[in-house]
């Protein structure tokens, strides 16, 4: 995707890790793609039932994510504290999601683990480049 | 609102302390409007450049509410750690953003810093109730 | 819940039909709860495989009804073009949503329907106050 | 982006022109993501007051460009009527944010209209591969 050129034409850009940011941003918007994507293929297969918690657990991810990419996105009057707090809470809810898809068997399932378990240590490194 | 015979509808019903939740729900929805509508009313005031923190902060919590809303509104195989962190990230969003809303004396930022105090606690409340 | 005090503290209050909008907006945050919560309730019933359309439609319905009561509640410079395609949007995905919650017994489906087919009601209303 | 593994990982793959729709929704996060940084962007500059509609399409733009990608990610029991005015919805959305951007010089705002020009393609091309 795109996030370093976005963050790089911000009026404050240069003053947080960029990098590590840019790859957590684009891997949000990703994981919440595999995610919704997921919760609506486990929907349409036969043992729907079993997939409950999969589905659950993908739609949270899915909606953290795309909260969490918003939040990374905003440079203004940066407030990293806050934003280190959502990092963690996302990396937290994408373990979550990539430990239950493991369960299963189907390929949404393997993708959308993939993308979680990413998202996950993007999140955590994007966190740990944070002066708070 | 209307949270808490949502709630009461799941078949899982009964496990939390749903009245503190449904409260909080019911409260996020309302924070996120507020916040909505305080960033497009800082836009059209005259000292908009001022106001760019209020309206920044006023989109990251708008986020994160709607956020929090849906993770709580599910009871699905519950996992109350990863819901208690989003109450508490969010309860630091709603803190934050009722903090700089005071500082301005617009309608519209008194409305929204009521709302967002008001979130807070309710968010810090719900999260006290969940067991882990 | 409070979506007209929050128009009427804009800037630029009063050029809509204010109340019929508020009404709108409100009423698009309930049914996303609703429908957020149906979603959820039905992935926990036994026959959760015959309520995979039902799910579907919840969450379609949830998202959009989401990002029309955010358009809705901007002011700034307001395009009332997109906001009347946004709320003939919102109302297709209430009534499909009702239609097929409106199939099952659930209670949680019974409140879904309800809200779904107020939420039309609203919109469908809103859009007919813009003058475009 | 992965919109096309995605949608060919889903039990009910292949009823509708996956390729266009996989671009569309791999555009719809990107846009997003750019009107997001965008609005951000101009809330930092020095005119930010005379940037206010261009914030205000940007968020606007933003919001439903994730709840399209939701829709079209989705295939479950597929309503292609929704789906269709959702993404002749988004695709207004796109035109005027573009529209808006094209006429500011900084380096986000083109980034922003270039993304949303393309977006509104990908929507219009999407719909249009729809059979209904």
């Amino acid at each position: 995707m795109n996030a370093l050129e976005l963050l790089r034409a911000h009026p404050q850009a240069g003053g947080r890790a960029e990098e590590a940011m840019a790859r957590c941003i684009d891997e949000c918007h990703r994981c919440a793609a595999a995610c919704t994507a997921c919760a609506d293929a486990c929907l349409a297969e036969e043992q729907a039932r079993q997939l409950a918690l999969c589905i659950r657990l993908d739609l949270d991810c899915a909606d953290i994510c795309i909260a969490t990419a918003r939040v990374a996105l905003r440079l203004t009057g940066v407030d990293d504290a806050l934003l280190k707090r959502m990092l963690e809470t996302c990396a937290i809810a994408c373990e979550l999601c990539a430990a239950e898809c493991r369960q299963h068997d189907h390929e949404h399932c393997r993708l959308c683990a993939e993308r979680c378990e990413r998202c996950a240590e993007r999140c955590r490194e994007a966190g740990q480049g944070l002066l708070v």
